[in-house]
């Protein structure tokens, strides 16, 4: 076979593979949103064919021989592209067929029956009756880590799902920093004045919410021809092919902030999806380069860009406009201080954009320890009270709102919460990059027109896709690896203005 | 292989076919109702993905196998609906590995340049442009009738596609008789005194009609926690599941009652699809039993419910309610009469129940002569004008609103046309039946609940799915084979009262 050959012949494969991906993610989004009440037990099962026919194809002997091929060729790749196609096909590949197929049923299995233990024994705040189910989940999700790479650290691996390239010990040093930073910033902001969030707590109608969320999000790119809003009891971002990119929010009277922020947020990943470049289109390559990435994205539209004074200084006269009893006698600098109130929290889902880090650093320190058996499932409880008043300063009353408050771990995702803090880093030092280019942020958002924004992060961070590692597109664009710094400058500067410090 | 072995691997794979055709499902429901505009040719490569997969899955070697082991054993099927199963499973089998791959290709990419050539042609009214590809649809249609029964008359073979088990003599015999009563019925009509149907023309607020619409399909019995309505530019009814039945409608502020009756008459095939007997779920019964027995269930509640005198006494003080200015001045039989009102015409799909029968008359005697060869295409427009004329006594004034005005034949659809009479005979012939088990139909809607039609249906027809074959079954259920009386009698009854002869 010639190179082209044995290219196209992948790219043919591959394609196929995306959709497959993309058809269960319409089965997903559906469930979502639209499916009636009692189609639940078939769709499991609809959804399940699918996950099988996905492996199938992954693992079909055909790929064993192109790999083959390419190797007796003995040429290089053609350009940046394919090398990177070659690579992800191969990685792909490579998991799938190490993972024993028994291996992989019981996870599957465990991870159901974990995971409606977990939702009951949470109900019932009874973490005993939840240990035996996550105790599983650690022992083979440290059996999958070592099937894929038996001779690397487990929870390395784990997390190199998420954030491929990445290692615990760069996340950890980073990690210490931010936490070190934060706890000086939370000082500072712990001594100064709240702001004034008391309007927050009227009824706002939830049709101007989403009059008003539409409107944010047309303007910041979002392409409805290429997509859709809807509604759905945890907003979500999902793809279902390269011109069919949805994106979910819901909405609550009573919390303003919460749809609109997560309108923002949703919109965020949704342009990055919409944005990978055309000569990725139907290829592996046409996704995002990590989760931290991908969160990047959401966070910087979500916190630097939505939670800005100048955003506001050219949006808050049309929400008021929108809610005119609600918010005619509020000032924009008071509205602006409100949706950035910081508070140290039980919750992570609700926390605000300085504590949030706390969050991830505590879960990102235990699930390590689980995975490398340094904490035993049956400690968590006290361990997860430990951190949470080490690095919040408050006390955890029970274990429904501590450690059983997120699904993550029943389902067996160990070394995916760290990449939501990873997010928050990646938008500050992208979002210092793109000044150095464009100027100052705060100035073209005073301006009104969020296309230039979106035009350097399209070139920047999007087109690319998944072509770069995560480290090596963080360097590219930035010229640095990943620190902690300009998050905390970024803080910093922002939160002296509210907080008056 | 046990008995019990064989028939449960079958009904293992067989479950996984429905599922395939399932999800295909909700790809085409999203599209018509849902997907954005710009994802259309992506979802048509993934719909070609899962068609490709459903038929990998139906001709599966092994089920060769397990026929082998089934005939070895020599065993009887334990039962009608084994037996039917197995019935169903093998003509699915035997249909598929006998059409040649190559042909199946051909006529898959002829159908779509057909049909595009078709919506161009229709649009220029360009029967010549036209004229080609409807001849490569004949020929194709012909090669696959005789690919699956060599000896068999090729229209035959296409009727049994849609109405397994039909003749087209006995259907002909059938149509004959038909065309005879309504001609007689006809000329009395004309020479009665036609209905007021002035008021139709106001503005009808789409929002009431769809309140009004959601009443009556919950009335009749359809539940909205096993399916949903929603708006599409065809309306239509597709099954994502045994508990996901969804239909379509679409509404039309100046158009009041085809929303209403679009409503209805979905809401007649969801009922069908949403009553298929427990025992049938997830397996190749759980389907109609052709598709003019499911055209009866759409047409007795469309026509025979919906449009008779005892369903509007009911029902319509609540549409005046909903539309007080509108309606106020309006007698109930003035509505009825004008919701009755007959008239020929030049599009099918806008016919009156009087007049349908004759549209389809027409066609089924064109593609008879079409696929037998007895017609040329280049003389079809010619020959359908006559059968206008014969038929429904009208001048057609041009191809795109004669014979081009159905997408059906430019997609290969032979054989389909004749099912929507068919359904007209089978919902009369059923009625019959129906009133002589719970008295007058007309009663019972005077009453108000629907529940004991429902009731009856469900036993009657719904819940035996595809267990029988449609004669089979109008035989067990009326007593009688399929003929025109009962549709004639009733139209001759009813027709009288509204025309006054």
């Amino acid at each position: 076979m010639t190179h082209k050959e044995i290219i196209d012949e992948m790219k043919s494969l591959d394609a196929d593979i995306i959709r497959l991906g993309h058809i269960s993610a319409l089965l997903e989004w559906d469930q979502e949103t639209m499916m009636p009440s009692k189609a639940v037990e078939e769709r499991a099962e609809q959804s399940a064919l699918m996950v099988g026919l996905h492996h199938q194809h992954i693992v079909n002997p055909r790929w064993k021989e192109l790999f083959s091929s390419w190797e007796a060729l003995g040429e290089n790749p053609s350009d940046e592209t394919e090398e990177a196609f070659l690579r992800e096909v191969k990685s792909r590949w490579e998991k799938k067929t190490r993972v024993p197929k028994e291996l992989a049923k019981k996870m599957a299995a465990a991870a159901s029956r974990s995971q409606a233990a977990w939702a009951e024994a949470r109900m019932k705040n009874d973490f005993e009756a939840f240990a035996p189910s996550l105790e599983a989940m650690v022992q083979l999700q440290r059996q999958y880590a070592l099937a894929i790479a038996p001779d690397a650290d487990p929870y390395d691996t784990l997390l190199g799902e998420y954030e491929p390239g990445a290692k615990s010990d760069d996340v950890q040093k980073v990690f210490d920093e931010l936490a070190q930073g934060l706890r000086g910033l939370m000082s500072k902001i712990q001594q100064g004045t709240a702001p004034n969030t008391d309007f927050l707590k009227q009824s706002f109608s939830t049709t101007q919410q989403d009059e008003f969320g539409r409107q944010v999000q047309e303007a910041m790119g979002y392409d409805y021809e290429r997509g859709r809003l809807d509604l759905s009891a945890h907003p979500f971002t999902t793809t279902l092919g390269p011109d069919d990119v949805r994106v979910t929010t819901r909405y609550d009277a009573k919390l303003l902030l919460s749809g609109l922020f997560s309108n923002i947020h949703e919109a965020g990943h949704g342009l990055y999806e919409q944005g990978m470049g055309s000569l990725l289109r139907k290829t592996i390559l046409a996704d995002g380069a990590s989760l931290g990435i991908h969160e990047s994205q959401s966070r910087f539209w979500e916190n630097m860009v939505g939670r800005s004074l100048a955003f506001w200084t050219h949006w808050f006269p049309k929400l008021q406009k929108l809610f005119p009893q609600e918010l005619q006698s509020i000032q924009l600098k008071e509205f602006y201080d409100a949706v950035n109130e910081v508070c140290p929290s039980l919750i992570r889902v609700e926390a605000d954009e300085v504590t949030y880090s706390f969050h991830i650093i505590a879960r990102f320190r235990l699930e390590q320890a689980l995975i490398r058996g340094e904490l035993e499932v049956n400690d968590l409880p006290q361990a997860w009270n430990q951190a949470y008043k080490d690095l919040l300063g408050i006390d955890v009353p029970d274990d429904a709102q501590g450690c059983m408050q997120d699904v993550h771990w029943s389902v067996g995702l160990f070394g995916y919460f760290p990449t939501y803090a990873l997010g928050n880093l990646y938008a500050a030092q992208f979002s210092s990059a793109m000044e150095t280019e464009l100027g100052s942020l705060q100035e073209i958002l005073r301006q009104g027109s969020l296309q230039p924004i979106l035009d350097w992060l399209r070139c920047n961070i999007h087109e690319p896709g998944r072509t770069d590692l995560p480290q090596t597109l963080c360097q590219k664009v930035t010229g640095h690896e990943l620190s902690s710094t300009h998050f905390l400058e970024y803080l910093e500067n922002k939160y002296a203005q509210i907080y008056h410090f």
